[in-house]
Parts: C-alpha cells; sequence; structure tokens
C-alpha cells in the first residue's frame, strides 16, 4: 500500500516531496492513514484541523491531532467554526456548511503557507455514496463521475489542486491498514447519525442494494471510471464546438451562433447549454433536464423566440444568435439607439445634441427650405434622419419612451393609423431594445420612430416653413 | 393522448396505416391500451399472444384476447409455451425464457405477415426499472440509455423494428385511460410475485428511492434521454475510429492497428474493446470493467504481449496490431509456413513438391554442385530458401513440427547450439505460428529453420556432393 500510495501522489500527482502539502485531518481512520502514508514517504506534510463546534468533545479531538502532529515534528493549523450558526445564517445544511467551512479553511491556509496542494482522505466508499447520491438526484454523466482523485481548478482555487489520494482504497483496508500501523482513529459518534444523507445512503441503503446486486459497490467504483473518460472526450467535443459557436459573453451573458448550433449534435448541444449555464450561475442544481430542453426548443424555428430558463436566466434568439441572459445582464446595444436609464423623456430645443445610452446621440437644429434642401430631404436614405414640418402651431418638439397604445399615421398611408408596437416588431426590433427607443413627438403624438416611420402629420413639402432637422448619431467605434 | 400517440408512431416512427403492424397483447393495461390507441388511430393491426403456460388460467386469458381481437375485427396469432420447460432446459430464468420465447414468436409472425413492424406496450415504469436493474448491473452508458424506443436492428431482425410507443407513458396515465375507454385489463397475478427480480424493483425498491429522493423516476427517466444523446455522440466517434483502425476481421478475431488504437482517448479505446467484443460474442454479460481494462493494459509497452478477456476470447499483440480473437478463431496465417492440422511430419524423397496449410507448399530437388550454383549459394538473400549438404550417409530428409528442447546449431556459430523456441522468439514469430512451423531435419536433427536460421551440419561446400535445394512457396495472391 505504501509503495502504491507513493506512485499515485508523485507519478500521477506530479507531487514532490520538498514543497508542503496542506492535509486535511479530521483524526478518523481515513485522515490519519492519509497522514501515516505521506509522512513514510517523507512528504513536507501541514497538519491542518477544522473544530466544528458540533459536539462537546470536538475541543478534545483538536487536541489530541494536535498532539499527534506535535510528537511527528509536523506544522498544526486549526480553525475553530461554529457550524451550527453558519448553517442557520446561510440557509445550507449541517453537512453542506462543514465542507464548506472545511475547504474555505483548507485553501486559505495553503495559499499562506504556500502549499502545492491539498490533500483530503476520501476513500473509494465514500466515492460510492457520492454516486448514489448523484444517481438519486439524476445527476447525468457529470455527477456519475463522482470525485475526482486531481481536481483543478476547482471551486476553492485556481492554481492549488485538491487532492484524494485514497480514492480508489475501500474503507476496510485503510482500517487494516490503521491497526496494522497501531493508528488509533478519533470515534466520531455524527457518522453514525441517520439524519444526515450521507449517513442514511451508507448504513441503509447501500447495505439494502448489496443485497439485491452483490458486489454493487465494486461496479459503481468501476463505472465512475468509465463515465470519466467518456465524460472527458464529450468536454474535449464541447470546447471545439465552443470554439466556433460561443460569439459573444459578456457581463450576466452570453451568445451562441443559432446556425451553428443547430448543426450539432444533441448530446452537445445539451451540453452547450448546461456550460452556458455554469458560465452565468455557479449553482445550476435548478438545471434540470426540462430546462435544458426549454433552451433547446428555441432552435425550432416554429417554437417561440424566448423562454424562462431557469435561475433567472432567459435564453432569446435575436438576429442569428441565441442568448443566454440572466436578469442582471448588461447586454450589449450598441447597435441600437436607447433612451438611457430612468429617462422618459426630454424635450427638444434646437440647436441642440443629446446625449442617448451607450455613446449615441440626437441632434436637432432648424431649417429653411430651399431647392438643394427639398432635394435633399427626396433623395435621403438614411433611417436615422428625418426632416419634420413644425407646423405654425406645433406643440413642443420631445422625445420619448413608448407608451401603451402609442400610434402614427405613416408618411403617403393617408389616414390608415399603425401601433408602434406593430412598427417596430414588422421592422424587427429586438423586443429587449423597445422599451426604451426613443420617439419623436409633437406633444403626446408621435411624429418619427427613428429608424423605422416617419407621421403623415410632419410631412414637409415645398411650401414647408419651419423645419426642424433630426438625426441620430451612433457612438463613433473605438 | 390519442393525437399525440399517433404523431409518435406516424411522424417518429414513419409508420403507415397500411401495412399490418404486429401488435404483441398480453392482455394487461400496457397492451389493451396500445391496442386501443392503434386501433382508433386506423393502423392495420394484427394481435399476437404468447401463453406461457405458468398459471392454470393462462389459456382463458388467451381466449378473452382472441375474442377481443375478433370482435374488433382483428386477425388473431398465437401461440403456446411451456416457459417452464423452455427455462429448465436453456438454463434462463423464468422472465429471461418468457421474454425470450415472446420476441421469437412476434418477429416470426411478423416475417410470415409481411409486417411493418413488431410493438409492444412497455411504459414509462418499464423503462425506469429497467434503468435501475441496469444500474445495479453496473452497466455504464449503454446500459443507463434504457429501452429505445424504436429498435432495429435488433436481436430478432434486421429489418423488422421493435417499437414502444408507450415508453414515455406513465402506467398511472395508462390505466387512467383504460378506465376513461372502459378497457378491463385482465389480472396476472404473477405481476406481484416478488421472486422475480422486476417485481422486486418496481414494488421494494423503486418506492425506497423514491422515499430517499423524492421524483426519482422522472429524473431517471429524464436521465436516459440524455445518455441516449450522448451514447449515439460516443458511437458516432466510435465508428469513424473503427473507419481507420479496424484492419481485419474474420471468422471469430479481428484485428485492430496498434499505434491507431494508441493514438485514440481511452473512451473511445474501451469503447473500440467493447464492440470488438460484441462481434466476437453476442453475450457480452462476462465482459466487466477488469476485462476491458486487461485488453487495454497490453497498450502499455511494457506490459505482457497477451491476456485472456472473458468468455474464451483473448488478446494478443502481434507486429504492429492487437487482435481479440476466440478460442473458436480461424486466424490468418497466410504470412507464415505451416504444417496442416493432424499432420505432425513427412519424408522428403527429392524430387517432390508437398503441400502445407494455407496454399504454401514445399519444393524439394537434389542437385550436383557448379560454380554458378555456388555463387547463387553464395548471394542468396531469401530466407525461405536453403541448401543443405545431404553427406554420404545422411539419415532420411524430413519435414515435422517442433518438439520439446530441438535445437540447431547455426551455420559458422562453430558448436554453439541454440533452441529453436528461442531462434523463434528472436525473430519474432507469433506465438500461435511457432507450433505447427515446418523444421526440416536429418533423422532427429533439425538442420534448417525455414525463414531464420540453417544449421552448421548441412553446410554446402564447394566440394559438397549430393546437395538437396529446398523451397517454402507462399500462395499465390488471389
Amino acid at each position: 500500500m505504501l509503495a502504491h500510495f507513493d506512485k499515485i501522489v508523485r507519478v500521477d500527482f506530479r507531487i514532490n516531496t520538498q514543497l508542503p502539502l496542506m492535509v486535511g485531518v479530521s483524526g478518523g481512520a481515513d485522515s490519519l492513514c492519509l497522514l501515516d502514508l505521506l509522512v513514510k514517504n517523507d512528504y513536507a506534510v501541514i497538519v491542518a484541523h477544522v473544530d466544528h463546534k458540533l459536539r462537546p468533545e470536538s475541543g478534545e479531538d483538536a487536541r489530541r491531532v494536535a498532539l499527534l502532529a506535535d510528537s511527528l515534528g509536523l506544522e498544526f493549523v486549526s480553525r475553530e467554526v461554529d457550524i451550527q450558526s453558519l448553517a442557520e445564517e446561510s440557509g445550507l445544511s449541517i453537512e453542506q456548511a462543514a465542507r464548506q467551512a472545511r475547504y474555505d479553511f483548507l485553501f486559505d491556509r495553503a495559499d499562506k503557507y504556500g502549499a502545492q496542494a491539498v490533500v483530503v482522505g476520501h476513500n473509494a466508499d465514500d466515492q460510492v455514496e457520492t454516486l448514489l447520491m448523484h444517481f438519486l438526484q439524476g445527476a447525468g454523466l457529470d455527477g456519475m463521475v463522482g470525485m475526482l482523485p486531481r481536481t483543478l481548478p476547482n471551486p476553492w482555487s485556481g492554481d492549488i489542486p485538491l487532492l484524494r489520494p485514497l480514492l480508489g482504497v475501500w474503507r476496510t483496508d485503510i482500517l487494516e491498514y490503521c491497526q496494522a500501523n497501531q493508528i488509533e482513529p478519533l470515534f466520531d459518534p455524527s457518522n453514525q447519525n441517520t439524519d444526515f444523507f450521507r449517513n442514511r445512503i451508507r448504513h441503509e441503503l447501500l447495505p439494502m442494494l448489496d443485497d439485491y446486486a452483490p458486489g454493487i459497490r465494486n461496479r459503481m467504483h468501476s463505472m465512475a471510471e468509465v463515465f470519466r473518460a467518456e465524460r472527458e472526450f464529450l468536454d474535449d467535443a464541447l470546447e471545439v464546438a465552443l470554439g466556433s459557436i460561443l460569439q459573444d459573453q459578456g457581463e450576466g451573458y452570453l451568445a451562441f451562433d443559432l446556425d451553428l448550433l443547430r448543426g450539432q449534435t444533441l448530446a452537445i448541444q445539451r451540453r452547450l447549454i448546461r456550460w452556458g449555464m455554469g458560465q452565468l450561475r455557479s449553482d445550476t442544481r435548478e438545471l434540470d433536464f426540462e430546462a435544458v430542453e426549454r433552451a433547446l426548443s428555441l432552435l425550432d424555428q416554429s417554437a417561440a423566440r424566448q423562454r424562462d430558463i431557469a435561475a433567472g436566466v432567459r435564453a432569446f434568439i435575436e438576429d442569428d444568435r441565441l442568448f443566454l441572459a440572466g436578469w442582471e445582464a448588461k447586454l450589449p446595444s450598441q447597435g441600437w439607439p436607447q433612451l438611457p436609464e430612468q429617462v422618459s423623456g426630454f424635450d427638444i430645443v434646437p440647436p441642440t445634441e443629446v446625449e442617448l445610452a451607450e455613446g449615441w446621440c440626437l441632434r436637432a437644429k432648424t431649417l429653411t427650405i430651399s431647392d438643394s434642401l427639398w432635394e435633399q430631404i427626396q433623395t435621403n436614405r438614411d433611417p436615422l434622419r428625418a426632416w419634420l414640418d413644425l407646423g405654425e402651431q406645433a406643440p413642443a418638439l420631445n422625445c420619448r419612451i413608448r407608451r401603451p397604445g402609442d400610434y402614427l399615421v405613416p408618411l403617403g398611408l393617408a389616414g390608415k393609423s399603425k401601433k408602434i408596437s406593430h412598427l417596430m416588431i414588422d421592422k424587427k426590433i429586438p423586443q429587449r431594445a423597445r422599451q426604451r427607443w426613443p420617439l419623436i413627438c409633437f406633444g403626446e403624438d408621435v411624429v418619427w420612430l427613428p429608424g423605422v416611420q416617419q407621421a403623415e402629420g410632419a410631412r414637409v413639402t415645398p411650401e414647408s416653413q419651419q423645419i426642424v432637422f433630426l438625426q441620430l448619431i451612433p457612438p463613433r467605434r473605438s
């Protein structure tokens, strides 16, 4: 066991004996076996212990681990955490809170002490329990992989790996090793407490399943090995796909190329959505099978163009892209004129230049008619320019966001009014751009929907007296 | 349900209403619901029933299904099978024997009646039970896919698909449908019998797991969907890999290109081995995780060059190939001279030509020495030709297979004898070719190991009197 263990740590994990390892030592059989193996193989070890304060004797346990470290001549670091309170405050279960406190501490110390890795004592039985829990939760391939012998990056660090060198060793072998080496593990009665889900799995469900199908622990352990390689294969394929399909990624959103996404196999499409959700939400527990299928239903051209996915993330189609965006997203909108947030409207007193959102501006000036101006108006092709006849007693010229029921009578359509909302939809203005799109009005009446349509009511003729020239100017490309 | 069902059958399965469907009808809720839906959607149905003879009232059940078919104006086919005896004879469980008898009958009739498909009534609960059984057996991705809505090819036919249109419908919905449509299912008490593994899963284990993790049935059903797409992805990748890596396939064996196999990801390597085993053995239940790993261990250059895998299949490396071969394999040996099976030796009386195995032959003639012959002998580079000095009182020239302890004194090595087995290994003659490799002898003594080494004892000199010229001639390439 000693030599095999050393091979795993030294060769598979590429760990050298010079730099320190931050080793989590609860005082149970697993961590004491781990510690013994590391020390006997001459690794530089720092013993780390977290006192969860869940049992009256926990302080005594900490003292005994400290004594052990001292007797081995090893550095000892520890922290007391009131897990009960932490769980109550955070809404996590006792198990989750304890886990989080442990890893936070281990990686914090590892960083401070320049440790090359954090090492913990999970064994093959722990692995099988984890797999079964994931299976019950309906995890796919990613969950059925279980814990990994080496995890980097991990949720706590991008450069310090988390190592589990005992992941292939069964609990009985660890207990045997402890006995053979005169190691006396501390007894933790909470391991017997079947209020904890993992303990129910360990003491009730797994023995029962083993009765149904003897040898299931070994088979599940092997299954995780197989799944691991297949997951890696799919991950590689995902990465290749991402290279071409991910078109844009910003604060709280990302966008896939729609045609390229459609061309992928279903397996990769699903993984792209999961990957995207993982980018937007670190906790994707809400992301069940149906949520992923909702996002993919948008690929069907006859289906809706937007759907809620999960955890406040929405998927929608815009032009040739599929967006995933959280409610907090700052979506790119430099392509459109928009009124700034919190501004619902303003008066326009030419000559003037008013800043809009994202570097756009609205310019206005008054002109008098001339042959050359008339010529220019007749031949204009730029939908972001308009010439309006203010009339003799025109109400105040202003710019505002839309209101329910807004309409205009299109230039040349003699009396037939059209809803602003319909004009926007016909012009394929993205939904999220409609609310803050600037409308140019005489008093209440919309006379120009920039980029789309001018109204009959402000039509310029060769006889017009007061003309105002309006122009929406996009931001300068940097 | 009616319209949704029709869409599945007509669109997803591409079934038309003109050609008959062979529908398995036990008389239970699933099959009666299935039958009703098919009839109401105007499909051409033939009702097929197998009487398993496991219960005294089974004959009455068959009669009632026949009556139902008659009342619907449908053709009815049935067969009685004594499953109890079948199980005893074949060594299968009752469940396995019943299943086999059912599908044998359904596909046999489907073929006779020109049916476009066999249709059975498995539902979503059956699917979840199957998944859980596979999980307990340690099945990987392939097993976690569960039953497929459409299977072609299947174990019973290469052109008649097996359809399961109710695979997405839960049992409760089927029972509701039956009630709403005045369908009265026959009661099969054996569905309650927990001696049967599936019934234990259904009535004991699944309710218990649902207690641990409420909603597990739905999640497992979705999981199978996800796994199905991922399996397809891996299958596609496997097929691409096979295109280049599969170098040879014959009776009871196949061979992969070793370098190309080494270049694959672990996931595809494992799947190639599984695929190969599937080609050689239709039942791969013996092929557990360790068996696959044994085969792959040969890729490690420092490891053994052959291993037993499972079910009488051996993996071995030969030249630049990895072979998988059953004990029954007729391996290709046209590359080597071999004595025919059952022939252990024969005398050579020149001039003669003797047929060996696989189209090879041994030609022998006597010559007398001359300058040009001497020149030819000196410059010969073909290891399948030899000139031997028969000497004055040479013992009978013969050809035979090797015996333990065979040796020869190599030409020019003055007295240093070498074991035939060592010479063969040094020359990298594949192990399976060594036993029947032809040895040329004077009496007992080996004087030529064709392709490898001639013996000092039969060396030709310019003074030689009696010379025999021997040549091994490969088969003509067709």
